[in-house]
């Protein structure tokens, strides 16, 4: 027990900020015992020194400039938890790199968005960016994906990946609430990012899918290549629809390699009320892998919150700590594949909800055109007249998004739809 | 990538052992570019030689005697698939250890009852021994527990650990099986080791549980410390009537640091039936985690099999190509705690049936029995008579395991009981 401790400088001293504080006063022998050495924290950095944060951190050095943090010379570690793609986030951690330190990040936007540049740059210098803490809380998944599944050939990755978008679909159904008043509840309890976007449009989501599939599939990570819905088309209507078939609305992501290659979606999805990611409540997160060795392997926890997110941050630095470092996305980012995006061509149920005009031969019409366009019913619902058009719900057999687009453009030609109809994948994981 | 292979030397070409071999042949360029080294298999072991294992042998070296390939010098990890807690398995692991070998293993048993020793050896040397495979087949769970919350003080670990217990139950459950019907069953699916005490007598799962309790809480592996109880009690009638009740039966494992010491049981209990171990069916295993600082991680997938377990495997093997080996337990052998070993006193709600004679007054007796030893009803159920005697359910509130057994001795002298009560312990997970 003689080495040298390893000294953090963390910048960034919110709820995860603070958390890692926290863990680091309250655990120093659990964390020498299980490295092998003391992990000791040098430095921080925020924009408010005077805020009272509940723990004094008058023992520790202070820079406001994260910038300057980075390139302190007793710090062996910088801890990013700033935040955001650009700015000061990517400054510093670019700094960082280029002092010659190892980078413990949980910011998925900028591994979104710039992971293939900073993983060159951080490999040549020969220092870990680590960053388990940036998909899905507390949940280990990227040691799980990288290591864990290492002997595998992994073919699909899926998860529920956004506790604000799971919170928002689990109060409409279980309060019966609009959007609107969903997300009104949520921003109320300060669940939402200052910018709500990045929530419930699924960017925030989109950025761990893309991280995860980059480390799954060996190819540089492609955000860009992500087919993005978020949750605000979602009603009630829908979600109690899908509950009478026996399924619930999840946003989910899905990354999956195909003989046409990367398919990347995250998009809102039905899936049967009792298997995992149907009973996923509020803001658990669960993730799927599935390897051609393992078979399918599910992780839930905890997908946000001080503590959970804090436990991974502490994970990649206990791994520092005992030079457990290696590249970034599992293997040298300059051997990464170019991520060959292939257009969704996977093909599942979809589920329809559509109001039809109290036309005699409207739903015909309907039948006929689906027929038509090679989608086949597997069950149909129609429900008494509301107003002046009546409720149809369809769960479709297995059609591809292409035969599913084709149907829904000749629906509108009927001119028996009372407005546009609801399409919505079924994934049977 | 100039790095000298890993070369492996394989002993025990079962189902597990060919895994590996397939694993191997098929993957070398997915395993070189994680590794940042191409993993070789130098030389096999097993016991006939001539067997089609439908893959040939022929370009590796053979060995009949697992001691002479731990120490061949071609081999850089010893890799022990025989199985068995002492013979040729612990043999030629320690030959292994004694000649500069690391380690990597699927034998839970070994581990179990001879962890202790074995680690304190592969640490002087300065060697690895690694068992991801030994727990929860494909699930990464010693990783997950070791490395992925190294930042937490654990504090609870359960698991369903064994694939054949849960068919068992799970098939007298779906098809209403006698206990002895889906034994029988099980046994001409093969799922039943050599001696199957080791599967419905709850020792295998034990052995599981007792090294992640070591790995949780630092402690000595302890495998005599467990409470212990198989399944081989547990009739239809509980399943159904626990199904009645809105639970299901599952062989489940426990350990818990309490402040009195440490708590580690295995047992047939009661989980709430929607919830994730009250869902799992037939082989899939899932582990628990709870951690002071990430909350609750639940963990699910194949928990035995060629690819999975042989999954678990490559894992070690691919951490050790990497140079990541570090203390056998978490923390250095030396250093891990005896356990302090606690009768499980953790209260619990427990579900009781029982038949009573078919007299006046016979449940006032039992229920003033219950009463006077502190053990108080939540839900009873009375069945209509059956024979002479009349089928009682008793849910009781949280209470320990003490109450309990006074209760149960003081319900034996009421002399209304027709049968011996049973009574199993609810988890709430």
């Amino acid at each position: 027990m003689s080495q040298p401790p390893l000294r953090l400088g963390i910048a960034g001293l919110g709820t995860v900020g603070m958390g890692v504080v926290r863990i680091l006063r309250q655990h120093p022998e659990l964390i020498e015992a299980r490295t092998g050495r003391p992990v000791t924290l040098s430095a921080v950095s925020a924009r408010a020194r005077d805020k009272d944060r509940g723990v004094s951190l008058a023992s520790y050095g202070w820079e406001d400039d994260p910038v300057a943090l980075a390139t302190r010379d007793d710090v062996d570690v910088f801890v990013e938890l700033i935040g955001g793609d650009s700015g000061p986030a990517r400054d510093a951690v670019e700094a960082a790199i280029a002092a010659g330190k190892h980078v413990v990040t949980a910011n998925k936007a900028l591994l979104a968005l710039h992971g293939q540049a900073l993983a060159e740059q951080a490999e040549a210098a020969g220092r870990a960016l680590r960053y388990e803490a940036a998909v899905a809380g507390g949940i280990p998944v990227i040691k799980s994906l990288g290591e864990g599944l290492a002997g595998n050939e992994i073919t699909r990755v899926m998860g529920v990946m956004n506790g604000t978008c799971n919170y928002i679909l689990t109060r409409m159904e279980s309060a019966g609430l609009t959007y609107e008043a969903a997300f009104a509840e949520a921003d109320g309890l300060g669940y939402l990012e200052a910018d709500p976007q990045l929530d419930v449009g699924g960017i925030d989501a989109a950025h761990k899918l893309a991280i995860l599939a980059a480390l799954a599939f060996g190819t540089k990570v492609d955000f860009a290549g992500i087919e993005l819905e978020g949750i605000g088309r979602i009603s009630f209507d829908d979600i109690r629809a899908a509950g009478d078939m026996g399924y619930r609305v999840k946003l989910l992501g899905v990354a999956q390699m195909t003989g046409r290659g990367l398919e990347q979606r995250m998009q809102p999805c039905l899936v049967p009320a009792t298997s995992p990611l149907g009973l996923l409540e509020g803001g658990t997160n669960m993730v799927v892998i599935e390897g051609d060795a393992v078979g399918q392997i599910v992780l839930r926890g905890p997908g946000a919150g001080a503590g959970p997110t804090a436990s991974a941050v502490l994970s990649d630095i206990c791994d520092i700590a005992r030079g457990w470092t290696g590249p970034v996305f599992g293997q040298p980012a300059t051997t990464l594949a170019a991520a060959n995006r292939a257009i969704a061509q996977t093909p599942a149920p979809y589920y329809l909800r559509m109001s039809l005009d109290d036309k005699p031969g409207a739903l015909a019409k309907i039948a006929a055109v689906l027929g038509e366009a090679g989608v086949s019913i597997d069950r149909m619902r129609q429900y008494g007249r509301h107003d002046t058009a009546a409720p149809v719900l369809i769960v479709t057999h297995k059609t591809t998004p292409a035969a599913l687009s084709g149907a829904l453009e000749a629906m509108g030609s009927t001119g028996v739809l009372a407005t546009d109809p609801v399409a919505l994948r079924i994934e049977e994981v």
